[in-house]
């Protein structure tokens, strides 16, 4: 039996699977991170536990993505900007392997998602891809020849952070002009919230009441599947950031593949239609017809699919393929 | 005896070796591409000829680097923009291979320099590296774990055509705001004209005698050491370009090394100070010191360096290390 987590800033979601990927149970808790981390793990450690001894079968390995920078050969968190600071220097491998006594693989987040989009979704097919996390930030990664690429710090993969304006806005990484100031979920519903104010989204202010605090993703993306000129606009600009990023890793790599998953993608072709005619737009040294952009099969499920494939392939995350 | 060529616009240059690399002899020789590819390839076949008959053994392989797209698999050239349209479609794979009776393996120029920097230059402490070629336009490559990174096309590491100005100046690509049309060649002496024009570049003028036609890479790069505020801040700003077109190549794949090669490398450190200064801005999400930039250990040979290492590796060049 093997066990993946995804651990959010909010929730923790947890699945026990067969080999093949089949799922055998599935748990979801709040994380509340303010605990501290050592409670955290414990509950989280006991709920694996229970689930495990529910199905009679020893735990094989586990593998959990975590919301931040993590140092994959230990274990040890590094930067985790969506938690208390007191999730930094948190050695998660070695206390879990201590508490549920089989191996732990511990790996960022948006890397988990591209591993489970590369071993259960969309990425089956491919041999390189580039993945965006679309959500609070924008995390990504990237497969190569079938291979999770992580780099020396487990950071390769940082597209969200890819500079799409030179002078934009300053981001909280502290650069300026990241696509993720442009694209991320909090980016987008600010720019609702203008657009509402500004009277030039009728739909959009229709499916709010009028109410700013009802601004989302969802009603941005609702205001524009109906005909809403501002709505529509805002979602080009943002789908179009995306495909200046995501054309500069095509430049560099020529994957066959990019996939959107978090919840921002569920906007799927309000994004990904803008987000094709950029990368166009902007790849002109080789066609980049044969490039397929596809929301992630496994949606919101990709990263907990993900700590399940680096379960599943044991010390073995680095490849895809056996 | 192994054969490398690097087949430019203007000139070619043979180098024959040993498997180590060891350079036997070497020749070089105008292109003259309009004479057209059946007359060149037939001179350049006849000078490989020439030298291999002087070292009394036979050749076991050649490698050529070509200024433009090629199919790897059948080397026959697809997209060459610095020679006239009749080099498009050409068999030069089996056309040297049947007039050579060797192996011929065919790669994209840069790429080639990035393959012989890997092998034979700074490359060979790195892992992870990618290389720009700064001349009459701006080529790349990427070593991945070793493996030059070709792709599907062999058109990965084309990241002169990564956009920095979104609104951008338009370049030949057909996109527009490209590193290429910042930090070329001829992007850099257009500057300088407009410098010298401006009377904004006392030593510039100076040195070129007031006259525009005597402004270029080299000039601006003297005015610059010697104080010239306009031409320091006209190598800033290209440095800078070069360091955010660098940052998005370093998010995605957090490379070790990052390497300038090719005829406007040799500004070296009027280049690679404000590239470096970008790049921290740049890269936030992790720390970017671990990365060193260098000017290209093998300099303007890199590419027939590069098809040296294709020829030596025969069918595997797509691996550094065997």
């Amino acid at each position: 039996m093997f066990a993946g987590v995804d651990l959010g800033g909010t929730n923790f979601t947890v699945v026990l699977a067969e080999a093949d990927g089949q799922i055998v149970a599935e748990d979801k808790q709040p994380t509340a991170s303010h605990e501290g981390p050592a409670a955290v793990l414990e509950r989280l450690a006991g709920r694996i536990e229970r689930l495990a001894t529910a199905t009679g079968r020893p735990l094989a390995s586990l593998g959990i993505g975590v919301p931040g920078l993590v140092d994959v050969a230990t274990g040890v968190t590094r930067f985790l900007p969506n938690l208390p600071t007191q999730w930094r220097d948190v050695p998660v491998g070695t206390t879990l392997s201590a508490r549920l006594n089989c191996p732990v693989h511990v790996l960022n987040d948006a890397r988990a998602a591209t591993l489970g989009e590369a071993m259960f979704g969309h990425g089956r097919d491919a041999r390189t891809m580039i993945l965006f996390t679309l959500g609070t930030g924008i995390g990504g990664g990237v497969v190569i020849d079938g291979q999770l690429r992580l780099g020396p710090l487990g950071a390769a993969g940082e597209m969200g952070h890819i500079c799409v304006e030179p002078d934009g806005l300053w981001c909280s990484c502290g650069s300026r002009g990241c696509l993720e100031t442009y694209a991320s979920g909090p980016a987008l519903t600010a720019e609702g919230v203008r657009l509402l104010l500004s009277g030039n989204a009728p739909r959009l202010h229709e499916l709010c009441g009028g109410d700013p605090a009802r601004v989302s993703c969802e009603t941005l993306g609702a205001a524009a599947r109906a005909g809403d000129p501002g709505a529509q606009a805002a979602l080009e600009r943002a789908g179009s950031y995306l495909g200046q990023a995501a054309a500069a890793a095509v430049l560099t790599l020529h994957p066959d593949l990019i996939v959107l998953a978090g919840g921002v993608a569920a906007l799927d072709e309000l994004l990904i239609a803008p987000l094709r005619r950029t990368l166009h737009q902007r790849v002109r040294m080789f066609p980049a017809d044969g490039i397929r952009i596809a929301r992630s099969q496994l949606g919101v499920r990709a990263g907990v699919y993900g700590g399940l494939a680096a379960a599943i392939r044991g010390g073995n995350i680095n490849r895809t393929a056996a």
